[in-house]
């Protein structure tokens, strides 16, 4: 019989604490913890509950809990004295089947792990998908993580624990995230779409209008038909669009517009931007089962372009449709030497139907976009959903100092016009002043003294700067601050300096009444509404030009990498975000506002 | 009538300031506030009078001075409006005969001087030896002064104006260096010989064992036997040996050790090394034309090698001289492939009569080098000479910071592990720790973020250290607290390091009562006595392990710039050296312990 959440909530709290026993390895001590929250409203709610009495707990108690793991396929599995728990799950991983080779690399790595860290090897073998990793790919995690420094693969072991407790919650409970692993499935088999040079080493790289490109939008579309969408069509741009219609006809109302893009950059991860296509097709794909009609149409748009990686125009998925789509661009040419008019052309696109795409805004009632975070904030805050506050203003600028290069034995310190220290000096105010306001970011990316030598006061140190706010004034303060210190410390160290901005964008503040949405559907998951900036650009910032528009991020595994293709997060966080977008349609079907 | 210091000392206030009018163009209070220091003794003491002057007045008075010089080339010398002593010197220059293209080029030079720095550029025409620099090189100076930081050009402007004054006070009192002026001319006809590639560019470059490096030993040796050594040898290693007896004969008591290297590094300087030959060279002159023996001998060495050019080996003149010779080095190559041992055997060396250089301590007195600082701090100070108390010792490491590349957008300021932060403090660390020292100093030379993008967190940054001390303990101390930093902010962001060491040179403190004589011999010529480090190596610190020795500096022009063709110093600093010295073996020769 599976546990419910009732009998949980009611039960006194040493039988509560048994009721849990297990699924923290050896550590009953977080269940205590996390059970004084009680009564829980949702499995959402005591997963953090439980994630949160760790983060909570001294540093001792977690590294307590960390080495209360057995080691992978170490010595405790094969004498068979592991929890039935763990044998099971390790089993499930295949790693009772290892190879003489592969077991005598598992035992080399836990003791260098060991060695440099202190505790054992943590993985949730399962995996994200719940369904187990295979022995390659537990490997080359743990050599990967064997690099990382130790504050970082500690936390990275905190998030697997919590994993694994995810895991074996859900089957206690009997639960299984049926949406969110359609999701994930959907998302592999897109991901099986690759421009060449990439598919043949098994990586994702979908570029604009490859064969690849093309491939993902047909399958697209095919998801769109099969799962209920009233139109689908592939647009002048290349973006797929579907349509479910409102529950009076085509045209009877307006519109919700959603969407994300399904290009990549190269040596991608599988779920930036198609994550935001496939989260709301799985709603779609419920409405049109249970033939429910909303009193507004769903507007579902696969971008077909974002990353700018094949040409150097960006957004052209989303531009298109805010008329952002310059004729120019047209003669813009490939690594081949293939202009994007003759991609076009060749892809059976009409480039001079583009203008016509432009919405109307008084058909929609406005944009949201669900996209995977691309960064830490909600891996650290162990939080499986977060809204977007606003997509970041940026800046970047380019520039060195010019100091004077002098001896380094005969020049004393007073003397000096030294352009590293002037570097040194500059990454640190902009380090401070990003960090003073909370939620603006500010780097010094590129840091370098040309030609230096060991014996040489630094004449020259290069460096870049990306400075980036929710808004645009607390941007451009940033930035002036940033100057400031920049004139300040030229003229403190008697060096020069060159400047040149690169690039600058707008800041796009997500809309009060949208954003009000996401987080009422955040916490009717029973989680704690985060609201964050994005730090990364979005179809949404393009939307932003005609649309109220608001997004919500996911949680992305791996330390929030992404760009790489590590980037993950879980089918257990994609059913929280499609249960999500649910609640929001839902909101608005009640909203007598978006009724007219 | 050329004026005289009694003269001066004895004038009214009011006279004594009409003795200077014009020293200071069209600045009556420079003269005004270095009269209160009369009597002076000699006329460097009024020179260094005047010019701390100027150092000690406000800046607002300094730039006056500045803005009080008529342009180089200017209308006012067209229009011969300026003061007969400017027109004389700009005539002397050559600048009233320019080509149309040289006078249109110095007027667009002084209308961009002007915009970028606010007064005129200044320089004494008249040149370090006093007898005019042309017009090419006038023009070189400009072109390269304008790229300076105002800072920087703003001190250059100043010594300048010194360097002007020192011409005319020069004149006003009748005085000529004569002997700056010779060891001047010996060292421009030695450097005639320049290895091939670098000659024909008018470029000075000498490494070890040269066909430019044997004319050059022949040279030194030519002008040793006509100034009076008794006897002049190249010895195994190619060091150009001269030796003037002591009173009572050849064998009769110990000898002084003094000299310095005559190889040079590429693209060298002219007076790096070989000014430590020609100044002893010049008083040895002397005590011969009076047939002046002393009771104790000199022995002047041009060592062959110092540099470490050709072959990686170092100090293989001086190295010579203390046993110092590794058979090993014998087998290192050139660029060329060509060996030491072959190079030496083709220019007639035996390197089996190496280890029979090693001299015996107990028949020298004491070993001093004269050097020029190949730095800027007698160039700052105003002070033509200074007293090396120690060369100080040396360590250099290369490291790295590893910590987590990320996404700047996305990844907020307190969850970064940023390696080019972690190298800002380090690099912070390493000025703030050297300069509480005083006298240590701290170099990163090499910084740089390996593939660093404007939009990524750095994962990686490599730097260098390069710390030096005027003792071991100090310099061990200055090691552990840069080390305690880097390992602490290492911790702090989470990051991890890599160090190793490349290099460690101990110390080599002077001995005392070779340095007071030193200083006894610069406050005999009425000048300040600085004591400073030495912060490069020099053939001392071979001799050091021998003997006691102590080195005298002379102030370079162009901000004591060295391995440069900018490296300078003027005939006036060298006279003194030259005094400096003759009063050093003057104090030794009235000494009772020496002459023993």
């Amino acid at each position: 019989m599976p546990l419910t959440l009732d009998t949980l909530n009611e039960a006194s709290a040493a039988d509560a604490v048994a009721l849990l026993d297990g699924i923290y390895e050896h550590s009953p001590w977080v269940a205590e913890a996390a059970l004084r929250q009680r009564p829980f409203r949702t499995l959402a709610q005591l997963k953090y509950a439980l994630a949160q009495a760790v983060a909570t707990a001294p540093q001792e108690r977690q590294l307590a809990l960390l080495r209360a793991h057995p080691e992978l396929a170490g010595k405790a599995m094969v004498q068979r004295t592991l929890t039935p728990t763990s044998t099971g799950e390790q089993q499930t991983a295949g790693l009772t089947a290892c190879t003489p080779e592969e077991f005598e690399r598992l035992q080399t790595l836990n003791a260098q792990y060991n060695t440099r860290f202190g505790w054992p090897f943590i993985l949730a073998v399962r995996g994200p998908r719940g369904t187990g990793l295979n022995r390659a790919q537990i490997i080359a995690s743990f050599e990967r993580r064997l690099r990382n420094p130790p504050a970082v693969e500690f936390a990275e072991c905190l998030r697997q624990v919590h994993r694994i407790a995810e895991l074996r919650l859900n089957e206690r409970f009997g639960y299984t995230p049926a949406r969110g692993n359609l999701v994930w499935d959907w998302l592999e088999r897109l991901a099986r779409h690759s421009d060449p040079g990439y598919a043949e080493r098994g990586e994702l790289t979908v570029t604009y209008l490859t064969e690849a490109h093309r491939a993902c939008a047909a399958e697209i579309a095919e998801h769109m038909r099969a799962n209920g969408f009233d139109e689908v069509a592939i647009d002048a741009v290349g973006n797929v669009v579907g349509r479910y219609h409102p529950a009076g006809g085509a045209t009877s109302a307006r519109y919700l517009l959603t969407g994300s893009h399904y290009d990549t950059v190269r040596h991608a991860g599988k779920y930036d931007g198609r994550l935001g296509i496939f989260v709301p097709m799985a709603c779609v794909r419920e409405l049109a089962a249970a033939g429910r009609r909303l009193p507004f149409g769903i507007e579902l748009v696969a971008f077909a372009e974002e990353e700018g990686q094949r040409f150097k125009a960006t957004f052209l998925g989303s531009g298109a449709l805010v008329g952002d789509f310059r004729p120019e661009w047209l003669e813009q040419r490939d690594a081949d030497g293939v202009s994007l008019r003759a991609a076009m052309l060749q892809a059976g696109l009409d480039p001079s139907a583009i203008p016509a795409l432009r919405r109307d805004p008084r058909h929609y009632l406005g944009f949201v976009e669900v996209h995977i975070e691309q960064g830490p904030v909600l891996h650290t805050l162990n939080l499986p959903l977060g809204v977007v506050r606003s997509i970041n203003g940026s800046v970047r600028f380019e520039g060195a100092f010019i100091g004077v290069a002098a001896h380094a034995g005969t020049t004393p310190m007073d003397q000096r016009h030294d352009a590293a220290v002037a570097a040194a000096e500059l990454v640190l105010a902009v380090q401070a002043r990003a960090r003073a306001d909370g939620d603006s970011v500010g780097t010094v990316g590129r840091l370098e003294v040309p030609n230096g030598s060991v014996n040489v006061i630094p004449g020259r140190c290069r460096f870049t700067l990306d400075l980036r706010a929710p808004t645009d004034p607390q941007r451009d303060a940033l930035i002036a601050d940033v100057l400031g210190s920049l004139a300040d410390i030229s003229a403190r160290h008697g060096v020069e300096h060159t400047l040149e901005e690169t690039m600058r964008a707008a800041a796009a503040p997500s809309d009060p009444a949208w954003q009000a949405r996401w987080e009422a559907a955040v916490a009717a998951l029973g989680l704690p509404v985060h609201r964050m900036p994005s730090g990364a650009g979005h179809d949404a910032m393009k939307l932003h030009q005609i649309l109220p528009q608001a997004m919500l991020f996911v949680r992305g595994e791996n330390g929030g990498i992404s760009h790489n293709p590590l980037e993950s997060t879980t089918s257990d966080d994609m059913e929280l975000a499609v249960a999500a977008f649910e609640h929001l349609l839902n909101q608005l079907a009640g909203d007598p506002d978006v009724q007219t």
